[in-house]
């Protein structure tokens, strides 16, 4: 299949600014850039996202993956980032049927609280069927030791979420195949969509970790990208782990060092509990 | 002036689910609820909104106005939530005003990424002017402490943001007024804004307190609701930071025990450095 054509739009991910602390002096630290990319589809505005930058012609991609605007990365000819105007450039080959109808129904979901979703949140969930996909105790545990290790904005300026795919192949180490952060873990995790979709020859099962909340939102795009195992270092939220249960999906949350509860799929999981240490 | 009539629809915040631990042992552990909530306005459906569901009447009177959807909560007659039905039925005094037009335009912002707001986040923004609060060092610990020993959802189930609005008297010690939890902080904001309106005679300067991050939104909404300073244990992005300077509010980050970051605004802080303890 033919892959869309992506600009390489870069722009600087922090930016110093003039503090003073609790001892009443000035200092100076790195935070987060924070910029508005609005979106335009076959010249027409779509939305507008505010995101640190760091790769936005995936996150526009997986933007319109998961909000199930386009089936899959060929129907899109370009995208094209101009940062000096704040704007993304989609060229369709054959146009977004119906685009004006099916962006009309907002439902407001729950990453922040109200993240936004064009239609049904769970149109189409009890269709997935995900891959056989299983991950040993010891894999879990070199993937969150991978996360820790990984340089970030996160350790520089703070106030970001993370999110990684790894894929996995029996025996083998969690290979990681892309970290993304960003202002808002939406945007995150559809960047990571936007990277498989860039990668039709992409092997092995997938598994996904995040910083944040496994939201229903979370789960169900994970399920989207063929993800059946997703991993955080936070907690659950109800519809998170209905959905998860509902999929047959393996949530994990709570991953720090050799800890972690897992909250659905537990048979996706091979426990390994010597691995585990001393009972706190 | 008359305020709207509101239920107390209550439902259950969290709920216990099974775990399985690395030590391979099950368990059962509190996650939040997470509900969904569509509102009605005038028997027009507006939006539908997840949350953990502790307050809904005040989230729905909040959303409207940081919506900028109502002036004030004297335009709404009542709003009765039926949690059976997943529902909020606003009733207003005389309608909304070109509703249809005003909830067109889809901004996507940053508290998860993918927030929404109908209309310009940044309109109006200039024309705000913020009272004259001032807060010393002093009180700020003495908040922090407070939020501290607050009993919460999170502390039984995590996962969800916290925010709360305090008052200052000049010497005294801030006051707690409402504490609200979310699975969405800015659903958390949104309460805090329905109960400031349905308190017109509430004195004091306003100090806002969320453990999330300062994105612009919160910025934004916490300057609508006459709040000058804001307090974080999280960080800040970029425009929260370039909204926070734009309109003279006072922004302190990473605030936790007797630490802090002042990112703008610091002339309203009264800095008492010998309560700093010994640098680390």
């Amino acid at each position: 299949m033919t892959l869309p054509r992506l600009t390489e739009a870069r722009a600087p991910l922090t930016r110093e600014v003039e503090v003073v602390d609790e001892h009443g002096e000035a200092g100076r630290v790195s935070i987060p850039a924070e910029r508005d990319l609005t979106i335009y589809v076959d010249r027409r505005e779509l939305v507008t996202l505010m995101t640190l930058g760091a790769q936005p012609e995936l996150l526009v991609l997986g933007y319109l993956l998961n909000q199930r605007l386009i089936e899959s990365a060929a129907d899109v000819e370009s995208i094209t980032v101009d940062w000096e105007v704040g704007a993304a450039a989609v060229k369709t080959h054959a146009g977004i049927d119906r685009i004006e109808e099916r962006t009309a129904k907002k439902v407001v979901t729950t990453g922040c609280g109200q993240g936004s979703v064009f239609g049904e949140l769970m149109a189409g969930i009890d269709s997935l069927r995900l891959p056989d996909t299983r991950m040993t105790q010891a894999q879990l545990y070199a993937l969150v030791n991978a996360i820790r290790l990984q340089e970030s904005t996160y350790k520089s300026a703070g106030s970001v979420h993370g999110c990684a795919l790894f894929t996995l192949e029996d025996g083998e180490q969690a290979r990681m195949q892309c970290f993304v952060e960003d202002v808002g873990r939406h945007n995150a995790i559809d960047t990571i969509a936007g990277w498989i979709a860039m990668q039709p020859r992409l092997a092995g099962g997938r598994v996904f970790y995040t910083t944040g909340r496994l939201t229903s939102e979370m789960v169900i795009k994970s399920a989207q990208m063929g993800v059946a195992i997703v991993v955080s270092r936070s907690g659950i939220t109800q519809m998170g782990h209905e959905v998860a249960q509902r999929v047959g999906l393996c949530a994990i949350g709570r991953a720090t060092n050799r800890r972690f509860l897992c909250f659905a799929g537990a048979g996706r999981l091979v426990l390994q509990p010597e691995l585990a240490g001393a009972k706190a």
